[in-house]
C-alpha cells in the first residue's frame, strides 16, 4: 500500500478507525514558518463531527499532537508528525461486518485485497483517515497564506437543491452561518431540511463540493503527466465519497462551442487577466494567475439503517444487512474541510516545485 | 518538468509537435509478451488527423519505430524506446503567436513558466504529444490481453446530442462503423452534423468520452492516496481538453439517496457481483470486479478562426487573434484512443503493483 | 527534506534526539506477516546504549509502541507506525552549540541548509534517529524470515585491529558473547582494550561492519540505476559516520587480474553456485544467490572532549570548542544493529518489487 | 526494471549494445540552457573505445543526435531526448552464450531474472549503456557550469601501481597527456604498462577512480535517506565493475582516531572553511562548502580470453567458456568519464532539490 502523497510537500498518513491512532508525517516544510498544534486543531475542529445537526451525533474529541519537526516555534525542515490518538475505540461490536460486506462501501475489495481486515468502524478505509489529510492541510495553508493564497471549500448543492452563486467574501461569511456549509443561507436552509429528512427515514443523500483558490500565481503544474489539474483531479477523486471531479465549467464544456467559453485574455491594472474564468483557472494543465475552481461530487453514504442485500463470503450464500448506528446522513459538509486540505497539499507541493516557496528554508 | 506516468509500468513521453520527434519509452514492461511496432502502429492509426470528415484534414503519416526493448519478437524486460519523426514540420509560421497568446491554450502559462516557448504548432503543449500516450497505451493493452482484459472508449455526447445507453457487444460494432466513434448510430448521424456545421462557422463544440474495461479484477488499487479512482482521474484530467471526470454514476450521484444507488450484492454462478454498477467498478478506492466505467468531459478545441481578444506580451496592449488552419472542430472522436490509452496505462500499472502480473517475466 | 527509503517497502522516519520522539512509519509490508511490538523491541534493546562498556553510558529505554498497522496479532497490509517517546529530553544545556559547529559533525551544514537547528543533542543529526531504521529493519527481518533470509552484521575491524576470518555459523554465536559484536574473540579482545584506551583519552577510534545476507535468491534488483549493489550502497553510506562501502572483494579488486578473481561456476547438488564468490553475491547489479557480503567503512565519533579549533558563525570569529559528555568512543558495536537494519529494508523492498514476496498479502 | 535516476534532474536510460540504439531522456533540466550536441559528442567522444593502446581497439563512432527538448539554441524545460544509433551491431556471433553465462558478468541473473535475455554483447547489460549516463551527464555538467562548479575524475591506481597526489590544476592537465587519464605521469607510465602486460596475456586488470568536484555550495543533500553522499554511492556503485565507494578519506577512516581527522573550522579570508578535508567535503549528508571528493573500486574487465569453467543452463552441466573478442583490458580509463557523468547527475538534481538552480528556468 501507498500511504503517501506529494513530490516536495509529502504526507504520509496513517491509522485507522478503532486502531490507536490515526496520523500523518509531513515531509518537505521548509523551515522557519511558525506553526503550533492550534494551527492544526482550528481545522480538525472543523472536520470534528457531533457539532451540529446534520452530522453523526457521535462524539470524537479529536486532540492533535505534534510529535516532532517543530523547534522554538518553527518548523525546521524536518519531518512534522501530527498524531490524534482514538478514545473509546472498542464501544461496538462490528463483528456482523466481519464476513458480510456493506454495500458501496470498500469491504469487499478490502478482504479480497489484504486478507487481513480491521472491519471495526471501517478500519483505515473509514472517513476518520481523513484526519491525517486535515493535518497535512492545515500546513499547507498556513504554508501557502505566507504566499498570499487562500482556499475555501462550500457546498453547492445536495440532492436536487442548488446553492446560487455568490461572490467570494459571502461565500467566506456565510457558510460560518449554516451547519451545511453552505455559502448561499436560502439554499442552506433547504439543504438542511433535506437532510434532516433523509436522516430520519435511515436513509443519506449526496451533494456537490466546490473548492475555490485564490492568489495562485501563473505557472503551476507541469504539462502532460503531472499537470495541476490532473494532480487536483488524483487528490480529490481520492476522498472517499467522491465520484466526480470537474474543473472550472466542468462538465457542462460538453454543450458548448470554442467562441462561447474560450477565455479571452485581456489588461487589467496592467496585469494580464482573463475576461472570463471558465478554464477555472488552469490551461494547458498549469494555473494561469485566475482562482483555480473545482467541484467534486459526494455520494450520499452507503452506511444506512435500511436492510439490504449483501453476501456472507465465508459461507458463500445471500444474506441481509442492516447498519445501525449513528452516520452522518450527508457527508458534504464535513468533507469542505477535507476538499481544502487535499488542494492545500496539491498547491503548496507545486508551489515548491515550481521554484515559488524555497524548498528548505522560507527566510531565503 | 516530469514527463512520466506510473510506478512500475512507467510511461516517459518526450517531444513537441514540431521538433524532430515524439515518443515515449515505457519501462516496466515484463519480459517475454510478444510484441512489435504493428501493434503500436494500429493503435496511432487510430488517433491520426485527416482520416474522416470530422477531424482536421491535416496529413500526419505517423509511423511509430521502436529502438529497444525487443529480443527475438518479444519483449525482454528493458525499456521500449517508441518513436515517431515528425514530418514537414517547419511548413507554416507560426510566428504571430510568439507573444501573443491564444485564448484557452497553455501558451500563456508556457511563456510565463519556461521563459522559452517553442510555439509552433503548439510546441510540447501540442496535442501531438498525446502519440507517446498510445504508444505507452498499446503496449499495456497487449499487455492486460493476457489477463482477459480489455479497454474501450466511445463518444456519448456532442453538444447537446447524446447517444442512448447500448450493450457493449454493439458499441464495440458501431464505433468502427461511423467517425465520431459513438456506439449509437442514430445519435452518431447528427453529431457528425453538428460538428461539420461547427466547422463550417469557424467555430468548435465540446462533448463527452466514456471508457469501459471489463475483466478486471477485484483488488486493483491502493486505499486512501494511491486509489485505482484518483489515478484514472488523474491521468484522464491530465489529457488536454477534458475539464471533467468521473466515475460511475458521476455527478448524478448528488441527487440521489444512498438507497437508491447503493450496489448490493448478490450471487451469481458462485460468484459474488453487486446487482447494479452505480460505483463504476470501484469502491474505496479498489477495483471490486464489476466493470470500470469512466467519463471524461471535453471542451471545445479553444483554436477557432473566429477573431479573438488576446494581449501581446513584450508591448502589454490588447491585441487580435485569428487561428487560421486547419483544426479538429471537436477533438472527442480522436481523444477516445487517448483514454483508451490512458486508462491501459493505469491499469497495467496496477495489475503488476497488485501482484495479478509478475513484474519481470510474463512467463513465471 | 525527503525522509523515506524504499520503493515497494518503504520507512518513512521522523523525530529528533530531544524532541518528543523518534520512529518511523513502515507501508507497503504485506498483510498477513505475525508481528509485535517484541520483535521490534528485541532489535532496539541491541542499538540502545548503555549497556556495555564500550559505548556510552548514557542510558536510553528506547521503548517502542505500534501506533497502527496490526490486526489481531497480523500487519493488515496498511502502514505500520512504530514510536519511541523521548524521556529526560531536557537534561542538559546544548546552548554552547548554537553558534559554534562541532567539527566533522553536521551542524555546520544544518544551520546553513535550514536556518532554524535544533542544536540540542544534534537534533535530527543526531544517530538516535537509527531507531526509525531500526523499526523499519525489525519488520523487514522478519518478513525476510519467511523467505528463508537471514542478515548478521559483525565489526571486522577496529582502529587496527583486524578480526580473523571465522565461518558463519561461528560469527553468529561470537557476537554474543562480546561487547564489540566481533566474530573473532582474539581480536574482541584487542578491540575491546583499544577502544577503552581511546576513551580513556577522550577521544575515539573507527572500524569496519561486515554484513551477511544468506538465503537472498537470484534475480534480486534493477539493472542499470535501480542495482542492488547501488541501492545497498546508498542505504549503507547514509548511516551517518559511513565514508565508505564495498561489496565482496570491495577495493582489494584493484590489485587484481581477471583470471583472479572471476567467480566461475559450478554445479552443486544439482543447482547452479560460483566456486567463489569474490563478487559479494552481487554481479551485474542483480543477486546470483550466493551469500551478499558488504562492508562498510565507520569513522571515530567525532564528538571528543579534547579542545578543538572551531569558529562562532554570528561573529564570524574563530572559537574553541570541547564536546563534553558521554558519547560512544565507538560506535561501531552499535551501528552493526543499524546495518543489519537498511540491509533488510533495501533486501524486503527488492523481494517484493522482484515478485518473490506478494506485494499485499503474504497468504497469497 | 527501472531506468531511471534523479529526482528533479531525471535520466531515464534506454537500449542494448546490440539493439537499434543507445540513448537517455533527461527531463527536469531547467529552459533556458544554451545546448547543442556538441556538448555531448565532446563527453562521447573521451568515453569511446578504439582511441588508444589501452583500451579496446574496437571502433564505434557514437555520433548523438539531439530529438527533443532544445528550441532555438537552448534547453526549453521539455525533455531532452539524446540518442546513437548502433551501428554494424550484428556483426558477431555470441550464440555460445545464449545458456552459457560468462564468470563475474551478468548473464546468469539477467536469464534468471528475465527469462529472454539479449546475450548479443552483453544486451542491455553491457558497457555500451553508459552512452545514456554521458548523454545525462554532458547536459549535467554543462547546467553545473553555469553555477561555477566543475567535475574531474582521473585514475589513482591501476593494480599494484598508485598514482602520487598532485594538485588539482596539475592532474587536469596532465590526464589529457596519457591515455590512462592518471594525473601523475610518471605513474601512468607504469600503468599503461602494465595494462599492456595484462592485454598481452588475454588477461584484465582492475584500478581505482578518483573524482573531484569542486565550486558547490554547502547545503546540498538530504538528511538522513537522501543524502548526498548516499546518492553518489549509489550512482557510483551502480556503474558496472564498480566495487567499492569511498568519499574523503574512506576506507582508512578506520584505521584513525577522532582528534586525528575530525576537519576544525577556521575562517579563510572572511569565509568558514575547515583546515582540512578528511570528509570529502560531505557531513551529515551534506555538501560543507568544500571539494567533494569520492572514490570507486574498479575490478578487472571480466572477459579475458583465458579458459574459465561455466555451466550449460539448458543441461545443467558442467561447460568450459573462452571469451574472444576485442575487450578492454583494464574499463578504468573510459569509467572516468561515466564517473564524472554519474557525479554530475546527482549534483545537478540536488542543486535543484536545494534551490540553488530554479527549478524551470535558469533566467529567473
Amino acid at each position: 500500500m501507498s500511504n503517501s502523497i506529494g513530490e516536495k510537500f509529502r504526507i504520509t498518513s496513517f491509522g485507522a478507525s478503532h486502531g490507536p491512532t490515526v496520523g500523518a508525517i509531513v515531509d518537505g516544510c521548509p523551515a522557519n514558518l511558525e506553526l503550533s498544534a492550534e494551527d492544526i486543531q482550528k481545522e480538525l475542529d472543523k472536520r470534528k463531527p457531533g457539532t451540529s445537526s446534520v452530522t453523526t451525533p457521535r462524539k470524537e474529541s479529536d486532540e492533535v499532537q505534534i510529535l516532532s519537526g517543530i523547534f522554538e516555534g518553527k518548523t525546521d525542515g524536518t519531518p512534522i508528525a501530527g498524531v490524534v490518538f482514538n478514545k473509546n475505540q472498542h464501544s461496538k461490536d462490528y463483528s456482523m461486518f466481519k464476513n458480510t460486506p456493506r454495500p458501496s462501501h470498500g469491504d469487499y475489495a478490502w478482504m479480497m485485497k489484504y486478507g487481513n481486515y480491521d472491519y471495526n468502524g471501517g478500519g483505515r478505509g473509514s472517513g476518520r483517515v481523513t484526519i491525517g489529510h486535515v493535518i497535512g492541510g492545515a500546513i499547507a495553508k498556513k504554508l501557502l497564506k505566507t504566499q498570499g493564497i487562500e482556499i475555501i471549500s462550500h457546498v453547492t448543492q445536495i440532492g436536487n437543491v442548488k446553492a446560487e452563486n455568490k461572490d467570494l467574501t459571502s461565500i467566506k461569511e456565510n457558510i460560518e452561518k449554516n451547519p451545511v456549509r453552505c455559502g448561499d443561507l436560502k439554499a442552506a436552509k433547504e439543504m438542511e431540511e433535506l437532510i434532516l429528512a433523509k436522516k430520519e427515514e435511515g436513509d443519506s443523500v449526496g451533494g456537490i463540493v466546490e473548492t475555490i483558490a485564490t492568489g495562485v500565481p501563473a505557472g503551476l503544474g507541469e504539462p502532460v503527466f503531472e499537470r495541476l489539474d490532473g494532480d487536483l483531479a488524483k487528490v480529490l477523486m481520492n476522498i472517499g465519497a467522491v465520484k466526480g471531479v470537474e474543473i472550472g465549467l466542468g462538465f457542462d464544456v460538453a454543450t458548448h462551442s470554442g467562441s462561447e467559453i474560450n477565455d479571452e485574455f485581456q489588461i487589467e491594472n496592467e496585469k494580464i487577466t482573463t475576461k472570463t474564468n471558465n478554464s477555472g483557472g488552469i490551461i494547458g494543465g498549469m494555473s494561469n494567475g485566475m482562482p483555480i475552481i473545482s467541484r467534486i461530487a459526494v455520494k450520499p453514504t452507503p452506511s444506512i439503517s435500511k436492510c439490504q442485500d449483501s453476501v456472507n463470503l465465508e459461507k458463500l450464500e445471500n444474506e441481509k444487512i442492516e447498519i445501525k448506528g449513528r452516520h452522518d446522513p450527508c457527508i458534504c459538509p464535513r468533507l469542505t474541510v477535507v476538499a481544502e486540505a487535499s488542494t492545500a497539499i496539491v498547491l503548496a507541493d507545486h508551489m515548491i516545485r515550481s521554484g515559488f516557496i524555497h524548498p528548505t528554508n522560507l527566510d531565503y
